[in-house]
């Protein structure tokens, strides 16, 4: 094996008597009268300060993907849960492998589209390069990530007001701009509204916040084991398991 | 199999123009302008509402637990990020698996202790019940749940400021001074002063919120997922994963 | 930190030109004509060579386990396959997170109790040990590990041919004798025929073998492993993730 | 939602007294004296049956890629287990998460290009692809999938033993055919010798058995859960999750 450089980290140090997050003292610095568990971890992860601004998105981001009812995820984490109740983090985890391509995938493929009508100079350049994306698209018969939602029409209610609070946080990298403009061309060369979804929108106020796209995705499992938790006490308190289990069974049937 | 109950979920319901959250509208009760991820995701789990110092000290408990450097969740995290990067949730869930009966499962095992001396009338009825806690795990030779550190001496920084916070929260169910009444009888027991550790403290200032000890574990995981993301995020910057497999495979003899 | 004692390892040794599996090498010895997964498996976990009759057994106990159709396991699957189907591991390593206590893990709960028996010098003493065990689970009214069956009934069909296998083989520890020992004063505690089920039989085949408790799970992990591999295959041929997820939500109801 | 289609499953029924893998009747047929687990998966997977030479060549597969020491893989599931052994099943979830792009990944990559090359009508018109394949991934400074290994050099000696298994299996499909042809022209345009890995020599295999692309994965993912579940056998007798996580603690320096 070639020699390997030594790696570093900066994520934590620690002696008897104290503990760093990154340059903070986490008892003296971090764990003070308004200990805001996001802004520390949002800093943590992004190794920066977040302004105020920030962490109102930022809140209303985790918020809005938290929890979608029986979901994929949420039917995984109960069966699990179900089967190891004494195990409760691998029912969380279970669920979280769901946070894939099909879903939350959606806000990095979005996200990388949008980085790349920011990039543009003008608005006639971006509208002529969404052209070509929706073109592509339709062409290769994909989906076009952010947008159209199997429930919510003609709007994601989420999506709006996230993009609302996206103006008033007063962002200015454009990508809320370039979704606005997206999806007015989509909407022109479909004929039809067609809906911005959730993920749509927080790839925007992602961007905005200068998100790298590879870690996007990491809030939404954050979000995700909150929402999967929940869904962990319900069934504490009312099982679903077992009926899921029985329903599936006698709803699909045996053919060769 | 026998005729099961139809269950009922209290989570989530949507309509094609609304998301709600148990019974409050998503976009226009939750996406405020004060939207606050760690309250919304606590009353989603608890069911109920939470007073500002309860937020203030859960909070201060996600704060705590979320991070301690190159642990074994963090080391599998970065093991399988190196292995499959195009798969974040996965190296979060491997991560998360850690969070077992070694490390934070002790918070439960102290709340079910802190719940027995809790129940008992007066202080000497709890220092006697600790006394035989304390002896009958001396006897078993079993670790007390809550208490010693492989590395934080003489106190966990964690938990001495936790307690802390838990007297300014005004809380009166009494499990932290249960916890002291525990702490005491064991430093007389051993003639020397032993660590209350962070999971101590937690088990006490769960106990005196209410929190259900089945629960317990799930504020954990959604901690550790923010701290596991970081160790993510760090690795894109600076791997550290195949310096990790050299020197564990250069460190680990061969013995037949 | 205390000084930690370097570990070995004797699972595998790796040159330039060669790989061993414990003392064999891989090429030369492993990979011949009539290569056997199971038994190179087998003797790498357990570190022992077995013989053609507990090959037998254990490729049959491998079988016996794989499939049970649309499980819990199954269920989560297919979920998170639909969910993130770029990431197959990830589906599969969801549903292995339910080989736990409800299924599975009475394996391990029943060889404990046979474990016991066998210990005991005759059947008279076997037979009074477990009319103990017998009322002691019904006072705590918990189930005996390894009896009753949601579906099968009067017996498993596995488990009986699980036991024939066992007597075939010419096993001497003396757990296919306890196992049906407790079963005999199960049915007449009770009155009644009660199922052996297939995790009794497995219990008390594994016994035989010298697996220990803590590994026997272990074997189960492997052959879920490939029954859900053949639940991804069909998902890919014949995907029920939307469906499974749209019944699920129309079949649970909302209430507050 | 649109009206979402009933699927079928074909794999497994059940009745009180009876259980059937596909149209076969698993006491009767698939736990008889010859029970062989590996054919019996197979076939439950691909939905077809294997003569002895596949049989004899996936057993030779999923030997060799079950181990390899202590990968990225071992250390999650031994760190994880470590953290939570009272839940082996998660420990061997978190190592078969890596199961990704990485390093298994490469079987499919390699199996796309091979089935490019089968489709050729001749020699030299895959001689002129492999050249067009070659220089694309030069320009794009990427890997070649299944060729090249840190450690096996001049040649991977599973890989060499894989490749002639298949010609002894009498394979028709080309895979291995065009497998040669690629590392023929891969050692001419780099003008020397590179290591056709196990990962190649794996997905010329399966191609001749006409396992599709999107299930080689599978097989790895079985494989690699005997070889975890060995890890923590190991683990259990010879405990090294504390010694790692210790070496790396001390070994990763700390810096902003």
């Amino acid at each position: 094996m070639a020699k390997i450089a030594t790696p570093t980290t900066a994520l934590c140090r620690h002696t008897n008597t104290s503990i760093h997050y990154r340059d903070k003292d986490l008892v003296s610095e971090l764990l003070g009268g308004d200990a805001d568990f996001v802004k520390v971890m949002a800093e943590h992860i992004l190794a920066r300060e977040l302004g105020p601004d920030e962490l109102r998105v930022l809140n209303a981001i985790l918020i809005g993907i938290m929890e979608h009812g029986l979901t994929p995820s949420a039917i995984a984490t109960r069966e699990i849960y179900m089967s190891a109740p004494e195990n409760l983090q691998g029912a969380v985890a279970a669920g979280l492998m769901g946070v894939g391509s099909q879903f939350v995938g959606t806000i990095e493929n979005n996200a990388v589209l949008l980085a790349g009508l920011v990039a543009l100079p003008d608005d006639a350049a971006r509208r002529a390069a969404a052209q070509e994306i929706i073109a592509d698209h339709r062409t290769r018969k994909t989906h076009l990530p952010g947008f159209g939602h199997h429930l919510h029409k003609p709007d994601d209610p989420r999506a709006l007001r996230l993009i609302e609070m996206g103006r008033e946080a007063g962002f200015k990298r454009g990508y809320i701009d370039c979704l606005i403009v997206l999806s007015e061309e989509i909407d022109a060369a479909f004929g039809k509204h067609i809906t911005i979804n959730a993920t749509g929108a927080i790839a925007a106020l992602m961007g905005e916040m200068g998100i790298p796209v590879q870690l996007m995705r990491g809030f939404a499992v954050i979000s995700r084991a909150a929402g999967l938790v929940a869904h962990i006490a319900e069934e504490q308190a009312r099982p679903s398991g077992r009926f899921i289990w029985d329903l599936v069974e006698k709803s699909v049937p045996h053919a060769p």
